[in-house]
């Protein structure tokens, strides 16, 4: 297992999870069931009958019971067995369903799949200027057949967009720009500047007055473990003051599956164009197009080629865009160490 | 490997087996080739030629004898070899293939996959009761993707039925039933007493007389190693003698295939409505839909939940259905232990 | 591993490495591209980008130069790593690929996977009485799911082909032929005499002066490790002077794709009507059945019953007809086991 327990995980978006309508959806290997109760209470179950292990998505799942599809015993949406229709009815203490511990915030639901004890929901990071109620923001969930880590190596390296993402958010400045990796704390800190250059594609389109002109262009990308990408994404006429830059907030959040395959969630705001919803459409689809027809492929093909081998005994090549990669491949590497060690210790 | 080798197993219905068409099938692991001769003559031969493992069904079998399709070397149906066709035709020790014992009982064959000297016929348990010539019988053969101990498991508990089977095989009155575990020697007896309730949709569609009905509904279930159970299925109406009971003589086969699937025979015989095939055919299909419909993707969603694992280390809650299956389980356990000290003393 | 690394394997014909246009193809489990440039020099690397194992069939791979996919790194066609277009633009000593040794010889392309210092092209055996410029040869490239000396195993036996191959490449009269297997050096020389018989199907389609005649028939085979099966195929009017004979002479190349998969090269050559290419497609399709609707489905079928398993292990019951075969297995064994002390050793 390579995969952080005492973390808060993004799990689904708010409106994935409706009312009725349980949302199914393995998490670090843990087959997980997150349902809306009709006060809008939000719970997140095993999606495994304690009793058999069969699922309840054979069974039946509403108005606020989970009903087991082979032996019918019932429970509440806090995981409480209600109803055990055999002999004496007894419930034993461990007919209960434990739930993980979920925290809504920025539109979502997180989820702790370690200590519950352990559970704050304060060490969740502060997105608040991603979700920004003055900015537009755009959401969207993707999957992708590779593990978490090569995903997060993708995000952490800007240096790919001109050759994978040539046409939607690549440009030939960001590849000739200027880029500094610091750690801070234990986040790694990524900036780029490319000054005087044309801005990608996609940003063209949304933002026609940067079309075919000389175009200042920077960004922030912020790494926290296990998995989650803060980025902040700016463009301003060549030479103009930056503080009339126009900035889009950008979040990338991992959440491992299995070790093969990734929870992708990512959000990204700004304060031009809030009202047009072509904008919305054209970064939607854009942005879907660049992971799902440009990284995935790419990220999955690596995946396959690595197997089930250790990343580092396959001796890569490290180059200067790995920086934040390789920085934030060791931090979490001592992270799962640690505790690991906590763990044994305990 | 977690099957018993020195057991009879429900290898094929007499009639899946014709004379000049091989049955091939894969018995605890290994390939299988059933064959009849024109004197009626039932043999089971590794379906591997032992020269370079191909199979046979790759080859011509007929009439007698069994052509390898790679280099032509012949066997008859007793496995031995009669014929090669290469350098000085010699034929070796070792060429013959190796029957496994066979017994024909009830219109089946039986097959011994352990040391052949101890392949005693007498060992196959009595099922007169369900292949009374008196009676009507049914039989099927299905096959589903999940170990035989969970479709055992399933069978020795009859809590399931109203939510599995709610329009088919269970009823109310079953699960308000009062239910008895019993062990006696090494088989494991279920008795459950459900009176002055309603029959289960398909016994009222063939026993049209207890629809609408009080019925008293009372069954025995006999669960022997590794995984056969016979079942009585009894109705009367309600508080009525249960001399006078109209009553069902099941019986359930288990054969591994494999670790993860298993092949399962089936036979149902009844004395009403002998002669009228609606009633075979309402049998046959209601009772095969509730089996491949109801329980078998049920099973299997287990055993894909399950995986590799081992049952008992993901700690399944016991429920008072689980008793006929546990001690079930333990005997099992039990009879696998001796017969691999057994065989590691020998 | 069961691959001898110290052996030239053919890696492709000439023709299908196209000018701009790079073959890929996995050769004892390793990614490899094989590039033709501009001035016809052929090369092999790695199909696989030193950086982060992107798969360069994922970039941009033409003239002269390998650009990855995703980060952009150039390579020339000797793997040189020629431009990295990130920070300070140096170029580490590992960025370069490394190229594996390649020796053009007979129309096809050989590659050595061990220790380049020991890539000498003089130990490429000497096949040119197949590939003489004087006889019209047939090429082929096929593919099967076995292991390859399962494929050898195949070659190595004519035994086979009155069964298998009853209706193309096999005769009653090669079954009752006389055989001979003995070893010079390391290499089992196989030969086979069928005379006053009829020649098999395929043959007397494209030689019609031996259709339906009593012909003299006789075979030479010789295998060298790991898996190289040149075959020399004679046929005579019976009892004429045999120095008048028709020669077929053949190649089997087997190159270990991976443990459970082979890529398959064979040469035909002949005397007889050079220029009718009626012959060349009868001889093309007609072996070409043979191998993959005959051979391949048997052979692939023992694969798949053999599993992960040993092959010895299985205790086959070895005929005559398998005396070349083992004696070829045996020998590749030893000289397995020599290289694997060699390399411990060093």
């Amino acid at each position: 297992m390579t995969f952080l327990l005492h973390r808060w995980y993004a799990a689904a978006w708010n409106d994935e999870i409706l009312a009725g309508e349980p949302l199914y959806r393995r998490i670090l290997g843990h087959a997980v069931m997150l349902l809306r109760d009709a006060d809008d209470t939000v719970t997140a179950l095993p999606n495994r009958c304690p009793h058999r292990f069969a699922p309840f998505d054979r069974g039946v799942v509403k108005d606020g019971t989970i009903q087991c599809g082979y032996h019918g015993l019932e429970f509440d949406y806090a995981g409480r067995c209600i109803f055990n229709p055999h002999g004496d009815g007894k419930i034993a203490p461990n007919a209960h369903l434990k739930p993980w511990p979920l925290a809504e915030r920025f539109g979502m639901q997180w989820i702790w799949m370690g200590d519950p004890a352990l559970a704050d929901p304060s060490l969740i990071p502060d997105y608040g200027n991603v979700f920004n109620p003055e900015l537009k923001t755009i959401r969207r969930y993707l999957h992708t057949e590779s593990n978490y880590e090569l995903v997060a190596d993708n995000l952490l390296d800007l240096g790919h967009t001109a050759y994978l993402h040539g046409s939607s958010l690549g440009s030939r400045a960001i590849i000739q720009s200027e880029r500094k990796v610091k750690r801070i704390g234990d986040d790694v800190v990524y900036e780029l500047d490319a000054p005087g250059g044309e801005a990608p594609p996609l940003f063209q389109e949304v933002m026609p007055w940067y079309r075919n002109a000389k175009v200042d262009h920077w960004m922030t990308s912020i790494w926290r473990a296990p998995g989650q990408i803060q980025q902040q994404i700016a463009f301003a006429t060549a030479g103009a003051n930056r503080e009339n830059a126009d900035i889009l907030e950008g979040l990338h959040l991992l959440t491992p599956e299995t070790e093969k395959s990734t929870h992708y969630f990512t959000a990204l705001s700004r304060a031009f164009r809030k009202d047009d919803e072509t904008v919305d459409r054209t970064l939607y689809e854009g942005g879907k197009k660049a992971f799902t027809e440009e990284d995935f492929p790419m990220v999955e093909a690596i995946q396959r080629e690595i197997g089930d081998r250790d990343f580092w005994e396959m001796r890569p090549l490290i180059l200067s865009v790995d920086a934040g990669a390789v920085m934030a491949r060791r931090i979490l590497k001592r992270k799962l160490d640690e505790e690991r060690g906590a763990t044994e210790a305990a």
